[in-house]
Parts: structure tokens; sequence; C-alpha cells
């Protein structure tokens, strides 16, 4: 029996039998095994929702209740369940069903997300809201118990819990965040697993977990017996400090049980916490056994290394040389090519989804002698602005940045693209910002950025690390220099500046500009900041023409800084910046996106071919 | 006995009785009350922790021991305990004493702080650092109950809680941060200190809170016991889930007893919170009666309205005319212009120290169909920069950021000027940037900006809030337009296009270019983003010289962007862009600053003189 494409809208599972369902969360598995494995996207964080998926819309009424997903990579499910079965075959594609929820997308999707930890802060927003307008409906987050470690997540709780306005809190506890969860938190979610199979067995709790001893004689007293009582009764305690009534813990995959759960937070009329316990990747072996590898799957595999492994070798070996260098990441081993190093784990601190911390945890280290280096992706290095400016470059700390995924990450969308950090960073008083143009520089840059001893951030971008071969005599690193990377063609003198990985795109329409009546100068920026302000002024006056090449929004970018040299100059030459557009880029695969807006050879060229019958 | 004086350096206090520690404390009050009264400053805050900094000094051994102050505004006693008390004479004022810690101005110094919540952080690093380099000291954080409420604390604690390192978190708990506390958080603790009277009588507790009633049925049998026993015996157990091993409550006015206890938490070897209750303001009574007013002194008094009343008068209008305008604070009520203010309560939400979560419970508000401002100081934002980006900008919410502070706040110093917000907000797709020049365009663009429906922020000083008298015909809001504000003189064509409250100066400066052969057009910018790219297109081609003005540091400004506008262009004039420098800007008051940095008349005046030179 197909039960799957029986499920038009929500309301349709409300037709079929606890057996039934069961039968269709099987269905829904097969499914997104199938099509997830042609399309990629996230499928064990997916497979680990299947039947929360179901029970929550069996028990809410979408699109009345608002349901939000935090990160929203475990949505797939919801969408299945709302319609939008057949948009699978060209899911994260362009024009296709965004990974994510989106408003835009359907009616049952309550709230874009994206980023982690935003959904409590966001379904408090929602109840504020219907309180305030009258209106009675249900709103209910769906939070990982990764994204409990990022202090908004917190934040949003502690507000919310002081509130009596109802809100349900779902707790998908699958013990694993992208990457190994971190903290106490996690601590404390483990005990309270524990806790369930002694209540259950209504057996005396055993002291499994060694106390501290307690100093005062108030605690000392009390010590024994509140131990005892403590973990047989307090399971939940955390969140009810926190204001929060606690139900749970359920098993996520036992859909009666959900449903019973549910119908008992929506009759509770104040803050609610639902403890669901999950295994990411269920139902499906491989997922199942190696769920952080199967986190996001990606259909285009290259044998050729990534720019994070270059980054992780690169670091290695610093390492090796330097005891002092200790890097901080936030649970993204794996995403930024740390997991497979010899570094030592004493000096690799994952400090779970947690980018504030992260960067003033650094900071810490900094002031106490070491050498920290924070590796994050650039979207959600945003999260940490205030901290790089304020605990990092108002006092000339030693923390060097890998920015990872600088620039369009493609299929993820709108909200994972990195092409901001020029702007957010370049700007920030001391700070040191520059962009690898391949393997070898990458090589270059790394240990160069830990001699500076000062704020420094190495942008580079998701994906495969290039070599560019026919530069070769390749310069030193001078600082604040460009370094000229290639010199060909008589006729009208133009300059490329090009920052990052896009010098082998920009070499490839140099050699095209310059058999078009053109001397061609490329140089490979190097650095964002400080930038090369002679050699920008110099070129201002010998060209006809200066363009310059990068990953980033226009404004804030370094072309539009270069382009206001010239503006503050007499007499010089135009500046052209290829930049990408002031706009949210949409998803699609990141070379598709490139070459339509025009940052790849051919677009540099057709600049030039217009900008061409300009001059004389 | 003079004390205070024989205190050279810390050590000096092991020589005192705790008899001549009491009458220390006095004295210590004594010397804030009249030196803060003298230079300003932060009176009540400083008050509450005089025993609690002798004996953090009395117990630990600094340098070697580190001690950091979370937000750091209570670390005058530190200061004048640790070799810095004639600096008082000039506290907060230029190249005088620092409001806040600096590791350049003291050994005793160990981490600079400024914004709130960085502390543990902080703290954390150090410890890596002393353990991984084999070193044996203690680390302290000093965090106020306000503090604990910010995200990055619980990331922190949460990361440094399941660690075995030793580290000393000390909760200073004065019930309140710089304004009425706020969460669940604060109710915890409220507990904690009523447990402690309860538990020193040794009686059963009283079930004062009304507990939820439990629906599962496993809940229901253990429920009644559970609150029973919970109350009296879980103590400190929202810490002790987090790893830490709770310490207290100790009065923190009660030298003795805070000896005892940081003794106590010295010996162990692992993470430990020390809860110390304080009383903000003690022993001033003033102060102590009404500390939110005593939180900062400030000398100089003007009867003139500030723009934080001037945006509270406007919101009121607002919120009278549309039920659906709401507003969000960070625990800044009264900074922000909301305290006097007749918005029912209903629609005022302090959040507390939670930018990151003020800013997307506003999103979440917008998306339930309300109308939310979120106001916070231009510093203090920088913490919500990708939440701005990701939960109000990409979906085009209709959110209005009021931007406080905006630009120099004068004697706080580095940490809290607001120099950096047009480069962090204008490269945002789809938000609209507004700068006020007067009160009665405050009175314009609030209205206009809730009208816009789509992101808004309008940024604004800190102090008075200037009326421009002279431009009488006061055009109206044109979306992403300029407006001419004068136009005088003959002779060379200029145009000075000014920024916010700058226009007051700009218009000094104008007249006199006209005088000295100038056509001179002056415009209020009004909208920095969307730009008024026609207008500037227009100036360009027929102008000889644009000049800009603005509170910003240069890269990424306004004036960057009209820079760069021109440096595209074929043949247009020079623009010359008076912004901050690239730097970060010490303590002094507003106006010398401004001064200093030619961001007033006669630097405007000067500017042009010089480029008058060069035009032919």
């Amino acid at each position: 029996m197909d039960y799957l494409s029986k499920i038009q809208t929500p309301r349709d599972l409300q037709k079929l039998s606890f057996e039934e369902l069961d039968l269709l969360a099987e269905q829904i598995r097969h499914f997104l095994v199938e099509n997830v494995s042609v399309t990629g996207g996230h499928l064990a964080s997916n497979l680990g929702v299947v039947e929360l998926t179901i029970a929550l819309h069996r028990v809410f009424n979408l699109p009345e209740d608002k349901l939000i997903f935090d990160v929203g990579h475990q949505s797939y499910v919801h969408k299945i369940l709302t319609g939008r079965r057949e948009g699978f075959a060209h899911l994260r594609q362009r024009d296709g069903l965004s990974g994510f929820p989106k408003v835009r997308e359907s009616t049952y999707d309550a709230f874009d997300t994206g980023h982690a930890s935003t959904s409590i802060s966001a379904a408090y927003g929602l109840c504020k809201a219907r309180d305030l307008q009258g209106q009675k409906h249900e709103v209910i987050a769906v939070i990982g118990d990764g994204s409990l470690t990022g202090g908004m997540a917190y934040e949003a709780m502690n507000n919310a819990g002081r509130d009596k306005s109802k809100l349900i809190v779902v707790l998908n506890d699958n013990e694993m965040a992208i990457s190994k969860n971190v903290g106490s938190l996690s601590q404390h979610l483990n005990r309270l697993r524990t806790q369930k199979g002694y209540l259950r067995s209504k057996m005396l709790v055993k002291q499994s977990v060694a106390r501290h001893p307690k100093l005062t004689p108030l605690y000392e007293a009390a010590d024994k017996v509140k131990n005892r009582v403590k973990y047989m009764l307090v399971q939940g305690i955390l969140f009810e400090e926190m204001g929060f009534t606690y139900l749970g813990p359920v098993d996520g995959h036992d859909i009666r049980a959900l449903t019973k759960t549910f119908n008992e937070a929506r009759k509770l009329n104040e803050p609610v916490l639902v403890h669901v316990t999950t295994v990411k990747g269920k139902g499906y072996a491989p997922a199942q056994l190696k769920p952080e590898e199967y986190h996001g799957i990606s259909c285009s595999h290259s044998s050729a290394k990534s720019w994070a492994g270059v980054f992780g070798e690169s670091l290695e070996e610093i390492c090796k040389k330097d005891p002092a260098v200790v890097v901080v990441t936030a649970a993204m081993l794996d995403g930024v090519g740390l997991k497979d190093t010899s570094i030592p784990a004493s000096r690799i601190f994952d400090v779970g989804i947690a980018e504030e911390h992260a960067v003033t945890f650094a900071a810490g280290m900094s002031q106490g002698g070491l050498k920290p280096c924070v590796a994050i992706y650039s979207t959600f290095l945003q999260r940490a602005y205030d901290q790089i400016i304020h605990d990092v470059c108002l006092t000339g700390k030693n923390v060097v940045f890998a920015v990872d995924h600088s620039g369009v990450v493609g299929e993820d969308g709108e909200t994972h693209q990195g092409i901001f950090d020029t702007s957010y960073l370049s700007h920030i008083p001391g700070l040191t910002l520059m962009a690898p143009a391949d393997e070898e520089e990458m090589k270059q840059m790394l240990p160069y950025a830990f001699g500076l001893n000062r704020p420094v951030a190495v942008k580079y971008p998701k994906g495969t690390c290039p070599r560019v071969t026919e530069w070769e005599k390749r310069p030193e690193l001078v600082h604040g220099k460009s370094a000229l990377a290639l010199e060909e063609g008589e006729g009208i003198p133009v300059a490329i500046l090009s920052v990052g990985d896009r010098l082998g795109e920009a070499l490839k329409a140099g050699h095209e500009i310059a058999r078009d009546g053109a001397r061609v100068r490329i140089y490979d920026v190097r650095f964002i900041a400080p930038m090369d302000r002679d050699l920008i002024l110099e070129l201002l006056h010998s060209q006809k023409l200066i363009l310059t090449v990068e990953e980033q929004v226009y404004t804030g970018s370094f072309g539009m800084q270069v382009s206001a040299i010239a503006g503050e100059e007499e007499g010089v030459c135009r500046v052209l910046p290829i930049t990408l557009p002031d706009e949210f880029i949409t998803q699609d695969s990141r070379g598709a996106i490139l070459k339509d807006l025009g940052l790849d050879a051919e677009g540099i060229v057709n600049v030039w071919k217009k900008a061409k019958e300009t001059i004389k």
C-alpha cells in the first residue's frame, strides 16, 4: 500500500492508523534515501526525525499552528507531508525546493531558518504576536541538542521561561550536533537519558556520577541525601529552573508515544519543553553508523584537495613547529578540515555551536600566551563580529581567523553564502585580511599570519583548492603588498586586481584581453587590508582602466575601496569592480552562480569589452 | 587612621586586620563618592563591590593570579587597590584613567572588558593557556547577574563546566543589570536567595511558588515530594548541572565571609561558582535608593532634550496610533529613552543583555504580524550583526532598528564608540539606513520607518538632540533622497553631503566657505542606504568638489561610498570624505574628540581651504 502518495496535506495523516503511520514512516525513509542520494542534501538529520515530524503534524494543526525548525536542514519530512514531495526531484537546485524552510515556499513554513539556535527566539516572537493580537494557536520550536549550545537559544529560554506565554519547545536530542556534541549541556542530557531507564524500572538510582566534595558545612550535611534524591527526582530540572515544564524523555521513533506527549504538551498553558530522543540516520545503515559523513551529502566528488584540507595540512605543519599554536572551532571539526590532522587533541578546542564564545575564548588564550587560530565558516563568523572587534582587534591580539566557506557556497542558498566578510572585516582597525589564490599561497599565508603577532583573517572558499600552475615564480609575501602574476600584450594599459581564488579566471581572461589590444597586468591582491595603496595609486596614474575581481557583495568590497581611492584623486583612470551584486544569492551550484554573476573569465572579458569602447 | 593611603599594592592588604579592612572599605566608599561626583563615572556598581574586591585581593595573589571583571565598569575599587588611586582625579578624561580595565594601564588588569558577558570566555581561555604551558595560578571572572543573561556567558559556562580546568567564577548578584534584571535566571537566583534563609533556619520550605501540574503519571507520583525536596536541597543546581561546583550564597559586604569562601574556592580543583549577593550603591543613600540613576554619572547637565528622549517621544506617538507597534530593548530601558513613556508595558520587551535574541525575537513578532522596533546602542547592536542579516533582512521583515549612541560617545572610550554602524549595516541587502539631522527630522523619520514595511535602521548619537533652526522649510522624506538644506555664495561650485547631526556644523562651515569664493550647496543626506545615486552623479558632473561629513570610520563609510561612485565614473570631480580615521578612539569628551578629528565646522572649512588650492 502506498501511503506516501496519499498524503497531500498534513490533515490526511488523521485518516491513518498508528500501524499505517509506521508504514508511512518507512516509505518516507525510502523516499528520502532514494532522492537525497541523487540530488544531495541532508540525509541523516532527516532520517532521524521521520516519526517526530509525522507526530507533530498529527497532533498540531498546521498552518494555523506554527512550527519552526531550528537550522532547518531537518525539514525534509515536513516538506514531504506538506505537499512538496514532487519538489524533491529538484532539491537544492536553481528554482527548485530549498533545503531549508522558506515562508515564500509554503504557508506551512512559519519562519525561515538556516543558522543555528534562532528558533526559540523566533517562536517566542510569534507567541507574543499571537497573544497581543488575541489569537489562539500553538507555536512549536523544534531544536536539536547541538543548537541548544548556542547562546541565543539560552537567551531565548531565559526570556520565554519567565513569561507565562504558551510555547512548546521540542528538544530533538540525537546526541550530536553536526560534529560531536560539546559541553556540560550534553552531559546534562546524558544524565536525563540515563534516568529514564532508572525511573521506568523504579529502581533506586546508582550513584554512577561522582560528585564533587562540598565544603560548606551546610552542604556536607545535605550532600548524600541530596545526590540520591536529586538524580531520582529532578529530571529535567535544568529546563524547569529556566521556567519550562519538562516532559519526557520520549522515544522519538515511537509515533504513539510522541503523539501522547504532544497532546499533553498541548493541554498545558505555559512554556513546555518536550525532550525527544532520536537516532540520527535512523533506518539507513550507513547514515546511522557514520551520521557525520552523511550529515550533508554532496553529489559531486573530486579527488582534488579541498581548501579545508589544505588549511588542515598547513595548520598541522605549523602546530608541529610551534607548541603555542592552538585551534578553536564551533561544531565544525570536520568541515574546517581539522578532523584528520595529527594536531594533538589537547590543542584543538571544539566549543560547540558557540561562535561568540569561540572568539573571546581564543582572545583569552592569546592573552595567556598562546597563538590561537579560530576556524569558522564566513557566514557563521558573522555571529562573532562584535567579539572580533571588542575582544581581539581592540587590543591587537594575535588571533588568526581561518574564514572558510568565504564566497558563494551554492546549494545551501541565501543563509549560507559567505558574501559579506570583506565588508564586515576590512573596516575593523588593526585587522589584517588576506585571501590566498591557491594551495601554494595558502601554505605561504598561514605561517605568515601566525608570524604577524596581531589579528589576522585569512579567507578562502568552499570546495576544491586550485593550483595556479602558470604562475611559477611565486614571490614571497610582503606585508600589505600585492604581487604581479602576469604582464602580457601590447596596447591599452589595463590592470586587473584579483582577490583570492579568482586568480585562475583572471589569468584566463587576461590572456584574452591581451590578445584584444591591451597591455594587461594582473595582480594577486593577497592583502585586502591593509590595501596596497601605493600600487593602486601608481596604477591609477599609469593605466587606462583598472578591473577588480572578487566574490563579495559590492558595498564594502575591495573593489569599492579601490574605486574610492580613485574618486578621491584628481585625473586618474576609471575603476570597474567586478563583485557580486548587493543582493542575497539563492541556491544553485557554486560554478553556475559565479558564471551567471560574471565572476569567471568570460565575465571579466565582457566587462573589458564594454569598457574598451569608452577608453580613448 | 587613613588606611587608604597606605595601600600601594594589594599585598598591603595582608597587613590589615578584618576590622581595619572594614574601615578601609568605608574610606574607599568615601573616596569613590567624592571623586566620581566630580569626574563622572560609574558609582553604584563600584559602591556595591568594595568588600568583594578587597576580599578578592586579600585571598588571591595578583598579578600572578588573573582577575577579569565582566563589563569592567565595576573595577574602580580594584584600580584603587592596585596603585591607581591618584589617577581618579582624571578618571575617564583624555590620557586619564580608564573607566574600564586595560592591560596597557596596569599588569593587575588581566583582560580588557567593556561589553557584557565576555569574562567567562576570556577567563576560560586564560585557564587553557595556563594549563597548556604548565603554569599554576588562579583565574577568576567576576560577573554580574545581568551579564549572565547574555548568551555568550552561557556558551562559556557550558564549555568550561565540562572541562576539569580550574576556574573560579564569582557571580556578583545585585539583583539588577543596568536596568531591571530580566528572565528566568533572575528568578532562579531569587530562589537561591530565598533558600538561604530557609536553610539557615533549618525550616521546612514553604511552597510559596506554585508549581505547574505534571501530566505524565510518572510525574504525578513524584511531584509532591519532588517539589518539597527540590527547593530544600538543590541550591545552585542550575550551576551544578552546568558542571560548576556551587559555593554560596555569601554576603558580599562581609569581608570575613567572603575571604573564607574564596579560600574554599581556591582549594577546589575544578570549575567553581561563588555566588555573592551585593547591594548596588551600598553605603551611599542616593545611589542605593535609585541605583539605575546612579549607574553612570554624567557631569554635564543640560536642559535640552536628548536624542533618546526625542526617540521615546516619537515612538510614544507612533504607539498611540498603531497598536501593532511594539519595542524591544536589551537591558537599556532607560538609556534608550523608553522609561518615562506612556507606551503600555505589554508592548515593551526588555529581554536583558541579550542582543542576539532581541533581534530574532523581533523578527518573530514581525512574522506574527506586529511592527517591532529594536532600540539598542550602536556598539551593542554589533552583537546582533548576523541576526540582522539572517533573521530580519534576508526575508525583508518590517523591523525598525533604533541605533542609539551612534558615533562618538566620549568618556566610555574605545569599547563604547558607535563608529562602525554604517560599515556593518549599509552593505546588508534590503536594509534602509537613515540618519536624522535634528529633532524635527527624527520626528519625520521614525513614523516614515514604520510605514516602509521593510527592514530599516535609524541611527543617531548620544547626548543632546539639536534643532537646526536656520533650515526652515523642511521638505518631506522621499525614499532614498537627500534634501538641499542650503545654497549660498558665488564662485567655485562645492557640495557638502552631511550625514545626521553633523548638519549644524556643515551649515556653519557652508556660510564660511561661501564667503571664501564658493557656491555652496549643502545636502542633508538622510538616506545612507539606499544612497541618492542620481543626486551624487549629478553633483559629480556639476561640482568642482564634493565633501562628505559623518561620524564613522572611513572604511565602509557613506563618504567612501560616494568616492567609489566617483572612481567608477569618467572625468568627474573629486570627493573628499570627512570621517573618523580607521582607528579605535580613546576616551575624551564627545565634543573634544569631534573637534580634534575635524568633524566640526572648523574641520570642514580646513578641508575646503586645502582642497581649494588644487581646484582650477
